[in-house]
């Protein structure tokens, strides 16, 4: 087994963490940013260092490939992003753009032989934070091969066209034509050049520090449902109306998350997972009742059947009076589960268990650029330990030893895949 | 008894509703805006053509006086508002200008006798929609006779610098350059000048409404305090942290809502009314567990005890543990019950007994400017029945009877207190 150099990924992982730096510990380096091009940049010269050929397709996605010994294989490549949420942290991305790096400069600096050529990806505008959609460009590259229920969202002209959330004045067109980084449409990733797709990534969640391991081999992204669950009422003046005629949205809304709260515990799922993060009140005003309320609700479960579920007690909201109040339940959107290629798993597995790293098998609760490619290619993917279980945030940490374990385990299962 | 004229009132109510006319029914009417100044030249035009003087204070509020037998006497006067929040109604505020309209308008057509010179008046500003805080030009006028807790929101400097919640841009003290209606100091409301006031206002709420009765004689504007309720928690990736680890600040709130539901309830007081209607959510994003949320607490009834009972309940909040989330309770601000003078409330009951006006005892559950007057001067308000108790919202909606009504017991209350 070869393993990597912990000081050369931990120079990697510092450099990257100038590029954006918001002062306190973390970054905010938004797709295309002045931020981004200077961590672009870094992986160009870091990358024409080692010798590999540099590409750059219609949407920037960035390609460095060095030779295998047979010119005319297709290419394994390795891709993650370099973007990041706004005050996000040094691992959820770079991470796996730095192994990717770094499985090539150990390839080329040990002289490690290989058939295939070998290629590290940087995947523009992966947490769609300035630009939404999240995994923007891989929704695009990928858009021929993406279930019908996903691709309408993907349409390149509506993407180019996707203004800045922040001043909703700067296309992501207009982005893209600044940056210097527009290349052409026959560089981009598609099955006839490329064979296979790993993507190392930080878990993003607990389950490998409670267990004290540093690498998951992760098996599948979960499938998830989100819906927005509305609740209708009656706005009035906070002094003058008495209680018992109130119709109050805020309060429907409280009583239908302890409701789904209670329901959906008594399933007892222990892997499954569901979260009203978003909400929205009207008038929100602190003198008068909310007259709308509403919250979405995001599921996921590896299971198809624990999912229906869950939407059915979602769905019974529906049917119940909520103090007065109506309530609607309506999809946002869902997504079936995504099973990574079964031998690039055993590749990964087998690599962790040969280069002597603590590892055990996973699945992503989150969503990665991975999962639009691997109706590609086989695709698989690597997680490393997050502390906490922190991601996009500051304090996301994980140490050089387990990032390092990482782009080894990545490194080793990719000169598995290159003999096939 | 005299009466005032349906027809003329009619009239008025129509002629107004037009000056900011959103075109389904109600208003937006913003203070100083260009359809505030076309309400305020129709009151004068009005006033003048019955021999009115007309004055201007160094904040927009605006007198039209008739004289009375004895010119050396103090004035009573007649007071509301002429703007509105946005998409508002034809009743809140301009009801009470149209009926002092109508009280002085009756009393020159019908020639009838009285000592002291009478006043109606507009307020500046009392919605405070587009320059907040409500009820803000009464706060400066009143300012040296406000309670401590009060007045210090209300000092001239700051309110003049408040700019528009709309474009930031405006200052108040240039949209009151800009109105042409920036008058004297010296025509402020005062007790060396004024002897009582007296405001008509639509209830805002459903109690005349369910009792039959069309004009609600007021004996209080209930007391309140507001605080805001804070809950901290973690936020974690949405399909990467298992639940039992979770700290959901909405999680947290919406148990925190169902507890102070039920523990308020418990108490048993059923002119208590509570609200919840303003929240924040942190981050909110679908995909994101809450780590903070909050919600505002309005809490109003007469008695200071009953309120003193229910923020314990709110405070006891901070105590506990809400499913892994802290929390903590801030005071926002609070006032007394204010009672209206024993002696004009009085005469508004006997007006509206001697003139045969279905009537009740009520409590003001909302604000106004009369309060604000009230430490000033002898004061009392007269409320008029709201169909299905809405207010600030364009289905806001008094009948034409109603409103004379009230106009009428307004007037008859007025000339009682002219005796004194």
């Amino acid at each position: 087994m070869y393993k990597c150099s912990l000081e050369r990924m931990s120079d990697k992982i510092k450099t990257f963490s100038t590029y954006g730096d918001a002062g306190h510990g973390g970054i905010t380096r938004y797709s295309l940013s002045p931020e981004a091009i200077l961590a672009r940049n870094e992986f160009i010269k870091r990358m024409e260092a080692i010798g590999a050929t540099i590409e750059v397709d219609d949407v920037a996605n960035l390609y460095a490939t060095i030779e295998g010994s047979d010119p005319d294989t297709k290419r394994i490549v390795m891709a993650s992003h370099i973007d990041s949420v706004k005050n996000g942290g040094n691992f959820d991305g770079i991470l796996g753009v730095i192994s990717a790096m770094e499985a090539l400069e150990t390839i080329v600096d040990k002289k490690i032989p290989h058939t295939h050529p070998i290629t590290a990806m940087v995947w523009t505008n992966e947490e769609g934070s300035l630009y939404p959609p999240a995994m923007m460009c891989s929704g695009i590259v990928c858009y021929d091969y993406l279930p019908a229920s996903i691709k309408e969202k993907f349409r390149k002209e509506d993407m180019l066209s996707t203004k800045d959330v922040l001043t909703g004045k700067t296309t992501f067109e207009e982005a893209l034509d600044k940056s210097g980084f527009k290349g052409d449409e026959k560089n981009r990733l598609s099955p006839e050049k490329y064979m296979y797709m790993f993507e190392t990534h930080i878990e993003q969640g607990p389950i490998l520090e409670d267990a004290g391991n540093d690498v998951g081999v992760v098996d599948c992204v979960l499938g998830m449902f989100n819906y927005r669950v509305k609740f209708y009422g009656q706005t009035t003046h906070a002094g003058t109306f008495p209680m018992p005629k109130r119709k109050d949205a805020f309060f429907a809304a409280a009583q239908a998350i302890l409701y789904l709260h209670t329901e959906i515990d008594k399933l007892g799922y222990p892997e499954l997972v569901y979260t009203t993060g978003e909400v929205d009140c009207h008038p929100c005003i602190h003198t008068c009742v909310p007259d709308y309320f509403d919250f979405c609700i995001d599921v996921r479960h590896e299971d198809p059947e624990v999912l229906a579920k869950v939407l059915a007690i979602v769905k019974s909201c529906a049917d119940k009076d909520w103090s007065g109040c109506s309530c609607t339940v309506e999809k946002a959107w869902n997504r079936d589960t995504v099973y990574w290629d079964e031998k690039l798993v055993s590749y990964v597995k087998e690599a962790a268990e040969e280069s002597g790293v603590s590892h055990q098998m996973i699945h992503s609760g989150a969503g990665h650029d991975a999962q639009f490619a691997s109706y590609m290619m086989p695709t698989t993917m690597i997680f490393v330990q997050s502390k906490d279980g922190l991601s996009h945030c500051e304090p996301e940490y994980s140490s050089m030893e387990q990032c390092t374990s990482g782009a080894t385990v990545m490194m080793n299962a990719v000169l598995k895949a290159d003999k096939d």
